[in-house]
């Protein structure tokens, strides 16, 4: 096999780089017409028929039949049963990341998820109260692309926001199990777990079903049929977020060892074809390095095929005139992930605002992160960290405002209220203000 | 006009409770095939057509023709001049309002809005940096239901957030400006402002045209066809809630007078006839003083009719054993507004899990906390305060995870990322977790 991986050679100095720049980056999100229908179809009918449903689709799509949707719940003993059975060092591996996780987590939700309140100068209390979310589902791909860790990310915010029960779907085709997903949801502690995936799968979560109960919020990545069937329940239930093909993006000023940052670029390339891997560099000779490296390296890689096309299909290296021009055209992208491979990484960490995480340093390879370093690795893709968050604690918590206004307080608020009432047309409004004024004056019409 | 508001009179002690308060609670959100299509067209028109697009729907639905979008665009000048235009008691109302909701922003950003990160024993650098989106759109509804203090609770957290422009779009049908929105925009600092509205500028937003800048997120409330559309562009731009009628539920100890918390269960119902007013109280003398205040006040409100209408279709006074019972029981409902109505709402706040905005005690009207108070009035409808939250600068932020991890936390996660990427059968992950081993072992295959 002679393969050759070369992402396409930009330079931020040709004429006609922002074409080509953008041709390379372009990724279209847009849902099919042909799956929207077959997905609506399928929630309806699992909204109606529940269970039947359910198992119908299961039978169908994924060559698993069952007579009852018992026959599909997992077990806690089972779940146990996987993770005793792993070697120790894959029982302790999970362990560690999971312990680690955790603690990150702890600390987000100390830093910004914690009720507050306080009294203004009239005594009127105003705030907030944080509050986890009653119950959960968690989406977990299955097949190929089954990810232990994905498990952990996903169960252990939840956890640490204080969700009270966690329900795990996963699809098994053919019935067979991943014996490491398993056991990571036994870490994880899930509450109850469900081995149906698919549009029928969150349909059930979505709606509940005589046997699968219904939850707030369902999180977690999927394929295309999962990703529009989450779009569409949003509303019915909270969602997490539609995830894209991953990406990486390292910004590199030629420090750290070529053979790192080519593996780095391969690490995402090997999820998916249509992974993106980027290297932003003012350093054209770097940039020749890492092409050898990549073409010395590529060979070793059980996954050396997929990587090939990822890199040649989507992938690219660009030179820059500089580090600051490569920190603005990284604003552009919004990667998911995003290396500032370099020996001054605080150098450039202020002038990036964008990104679903930043990997400071030659030593922060994504896969550390990815594993175990604690943030979460479900990241938003696609250029949507230009307004969206890493998954964490906050997405398992909601906030309800806290008013307690004082007799006090209402004299001085009451009036203002009643003049924007009266201004809307809303009298209501404004008599339930002026109420609570000591001296109630006359109502009055609106203007 | 004889009318009548006759909310429906339940007990807890009936035997068909639970099938009665199901049918009152009763709210669809599916939104119908028909508007779904038609806003699909509009979407795909507007992003390929632009500016000719939106003015040719500017002009069918609003009869507001234009010969180019600049003349849709409002002035700040303009905006000015209306704030200079209204009368110095509503100016005054206007700032102070937006100075109360301001402040009480402030104090949300500093209690979970900024960035943090903490290292480890090994020296890793583990945290988030928050930082606000770059241009958002806020969209506000025309017409009869123009409210300006929406004005002020979409723009103001995003200011607050740091956000760098703020479009608002407001329909003007058939070109009737309405003069309080106009000055809110000027109080409340919005960059740019369009009077066009419907799916027709929430696709201009989304999208960008050669006119209105594209957006990252859209916010505020709007019909079923901005509904529709904020749900179809999810993914390409962010959005807030899907908005559904507004609700109020009034937890009452018999201590307000009957009065006054007839006039908050008229405040909610004036917004609109599915809008639900709901009183949950466990003495039935005091129902009865209740409904007798509504049969006494209702004749005095211009908005009779449809206080009537709302009460009668969708209000309900029901009975409870005891204040616990009423908690719970508004927790099943997870109310947008939650008045706790009591002279000791400290012992009943703590049994509330759901709500959009607790309001504590009796001089805490809904109204003063829909204006002036300075939490935000954009809150969770139908159910979804469950699982999301109220409108705050946290929508207008979004997180970046920060790692660094050193050479020493390179070793010990280093094995763990390993074992863990093996276990995948991802080994370029693993292999670049293992290079930054001081000591880098042979490349394994997978299980």
């Amino acid at each position: 096999m002679n393969m050759l991986a070369t992402p396409a050679r930009l330079s931020t100095a040709d004429d006609d780089f922002d074409a080509q720049f953008k041709a390379r980056l372009h990724w279209s999100a847009d849902t099919d017409a042909a799956i929207e229908q077959r997905v609506a179809d399928i929630l309806a009918d699992v909204q109606q028929r529940g269970d039947a449903a359910v198992l119908d689709y299961t039978a169908r799509f994924d060559g698993l039949g069952a007579a009852a949707m018992a026959e599909l719940e997992l077990t806690q003993a089972e779940l146990k049963a996987a993770f005793d059975g792993l070697s120790a060092v894959q029982r302790d591996a999970l362990q560690a990341a999971a312990r680690r996780v955790r603690s990150y987590h702890e600390a987000q939700k100390k830093a910004s998820g914690e009720s507050w309140s306080y009294r203004d100068e009239d005594g009127t209390l105003l705030g907030q109260k944080v509050t986890p979310l009653d119950r959960v589902g968690i989406y977990v791909p299955g097949g190929k692309a089954a990810y232990p860790s994905s498990v952990l990310m996903n169960a252990i915010p939840a956890h640490v926001a204080g969700v009270g029960e966690i329900i795990m779907v996963v699809p098994t085709p053919k019935g067979e199990k991943n014996a490491l997903v398993l056991a990571a949801a036994y870490v994880a502690g899930v509450t109850r777990a469900f081995t149906i995936g698919g549009a029928q799968a969150v349909a059930a979560l979505a709606y509940g079903t005589q046997t699968v109960p219904k939850v707030d919020k369902i999180t977690g990545p999927g394929n295309a049929y999962v990703a529009s069937a989450k779009k569409r329940v949003f509303g019915t239930v909270g969602i997490d977020m539609i995830a894209g093909p991953s990406e990486i993006l390292v910004l590199a000023d030629g420090t750290t060892p070529a053979d790192w940052v080519a593996m780095d670029l391969f690490s995402q390339a090997e999820h998916d074809e249509l992974a993106q891997s980027i290297l932003l560099c003012p350093d054209a000779a770097y940039i020749d390095q890492v092409q050898a490296a990549i073409n010395r390296l590529l060979p070793q890689m059980p996954r050396a095929e997929i990587i090939a096309k990822s890199l040649t299909g989507r992938g690219a290296l660009i030179h820059t005139r500089s580090m600051e021009e490569a920190c603005a055209i990284s604003n552009r992208i919004a990667p998911e992930h995003l290396e500032v491979s370099s020996n001054a990484p605080h150098r450039w960490e202020p002038l990036l605002k964008h990104a679903g995480a930043i990997f400071l340093g030659a030593y922060t390879s994504e896969s550390l992160g990815d594993y175990c370093a604690g943030p979460n690795h479900v990241l938003p893709t696609s250029g949507t960290a230009r307004f969206s968050s890493p998954l964490g604690v906050y997405d398992f918590q909601k906030r309800s405002s806290l008013i307690e206004v004082s007799e006090q307080g209402a004299q001085v608020l009451g009036k203002i209220a009643a003049e924007l009432a009266y201004g809307e047309g809303l009298q209501a409004h404004a008599r339930a203000a002026e109420m609570r004024l000591q001296t109630v004056p006359e109502m009055r019409m609106s203007p």
